[in-house]
């Protein structure tokens, strides 16, 4: 019980999607943490079939004990046009394996009231893990003026740190997802640790890990190597690289181990308009500018700026093939 | 005469502009190029100051039959605020030392029309090597559809590539002085070489540097020694350097000496409004997006991502000293 208490409570905020089901596996098989929930959110998928797929990667790994929690449908700012990446997950966002419907329903509440209460209840503890656009936290951030201070900390997979984006030149997909609700967290004044392409971009899972997977008769292994084909296909054919990007993996092991990675801390804002819409742009607070800049001020985060990519890989391939 | 057929004919785009003063003093310096014409534009200091001061140098030089020609006194977009650096160059741009006025006088010439002319006269011969705001190359741009075609080269100081600003974290001041100029220049199919801060903050003039510029009887470096008491002050105290960046010399010697560079090849878009108006966003074209970009189908520019900083820096001081 005492080990229990130590555990670090996150809610993974997540839009199953491909790596978004490894790293949700990755984290139900971790012992530094507990997942106390999953709250949902247009990305990979739509809000509705991201709630259809965390039911169902729970039901896979046997822990409908843990509730599942319907996010927005829109972005911050209404209006805007969702983009959902079918041609990298698939249009069930699982590889198009047509799984079978879950038993189970998302619990009735709102993700923006569960976060504030989770908050709540367990001040300074709560670990939200953020591995979609961010608008249930930037509605969250608005709702309750409170949750900045009160949830623990933000690890967030967003943002191209000096870095080209992957959704076009400018921008990275997650936070082209919703820039609004991007900015706001950003400037919230929580703690937040932004994990973005300049470091996932290091974590690679190869052709040879995933025989590794195939091979190995680990649960998890087993169902994610059933699923994995499209986003292999996508990376072939986009990037030069012999493997997969681990995106929400990685993202996920920051949150269990933090010290695979090392930050920087600065002011970040997002472009929320124009071509370079989603647009992150990091500022050390060191270069003193004449002017006042729309980065003076603001609270500081923390962004990762290098990655022990093997151990990463490690961590993952290990919790994924002993399961 | 056979050696003078050979030199590279050069239009400098200028805003002086304490750095300016020692990029066009280094250019009159170097045998390799031929300086046919100074056009002037705002950005260190107003317009009509810039004027001034280019013919005031051109006379300290003895060099008064290079023509001065006064270039536009409001951005491409008219109505934007121009943003003037007195605070980095003194309100005379040249370090407050109230230098009498010029004898001279600009020719009877538009900077947008000398441009086209010159490039007509001498077509593909002509590198204009701009120091300042793109205006007057984005008239000529938009006023002459073959000037991009017919100008030979476009060696510019702008935009901060994967780096942050030195006007806000997100921009350089000649690319924020005229982000729709600048862009439109990047995207014109000219020959197109920027050298950006992530290159000229590499190219530093220490205060010993200073001190041999103090000690030499160089015409040249006797002048440059006079200004630069508030251009080191500055960078005293908005940076940590020992000394002050080669903005301007080193996009000159990018001209006189283009092997001093290593460069890559890609589409450079800017943004125009903001929070991060004048963002350059360089893309090297290999990472396939699934949708159409701002990007795609632009024609692509040479961005200086490496310097031999000391050559550089060797290069500026020689042709300072014997002068």
């Amino acid at each position: 019980m005492v080990e229990a208490t130590k555990k670090k409570k996150i809610i993974i905020d997540t839009d199953p999607g491909i790596d978004d089901a490894m790293a949700i596996f990755v984290a139900l098989n971790s012992p530094e943490v507990e997942v106390i929930g999953l709250t949902t959110i247009f990305g990979n998928v739509y809000t509705t079939l991201a709630t259809r797929n965390a039911l169902h990667l729970l039901e896979i790994a046997g822990r409908t004990d843990i509730p599942v929690v319907e996010g927005s449908h829109t972005s911050f700012t209404k209006g805007t046009k969702l983009r959902v990446a079918d041609f990298v997950h698939g249009t069930d966002g699982l590889g198009n394996q047509n799984f079978p419907p879950p038993l189970g329903k998302a619990i009735e509440q709102s993700a923006v009231n569960y976060l504030i209460e989770q908050a709540n209840q367990y001040p300074g503890e709560v670990t939200v893990v953020a591995l979609g656009p961010l608008t249930n936290i930037a509605l969250a951030v608005e709702q309750d003026p409170e949750f900045s201070k009160k949830i623990g900390q933000i690890v967030l997979l967003g943002g191209a740190f000096f870095v080209n984006g992957n959704v076009n030149p400018a921008s990275e997909a997650n936070i082209f997802g919703d820039p609004d609700a991007a900015d706001i967290v950003f400037t919230s004044g929580a703690d937040v640790v932004a994990v973005g392409l300049n470091v996932t971009h290091q974590v690679i899972m190869s052709d040879d890990d995933r025989d590794k997977l195939v091979q190995s008769n680990g649960k998890f292994a087993q169902y994610i190597s059933k699923i994995l084909d499209i986003y292999y296909s996508y990376h072939h054919e986009s990037y030069n690289t012999k493997g997969v990007y681990l995106h929400d993996p990685a993202t996920i092991i920051a949150a269990v181990d933090p010290s695979l990675f090392t930050y920087t801390e600065g002011v970040v804002r997002v472009q929320t308009s124009g071509i370079t819409r989603g647009t992150t742009v990091f500022y050390n607070t060191v270069k003193r500018f004449m002017d006042e800049t729309e980065w003076s001020g603001k609270p500081t985060v923390k962004v990762a700026v290098t990655v022990d990519a093997p151990a990463v890989l490690k961590l993952v391939m290990d919790r994924l093939i002993n399961s």
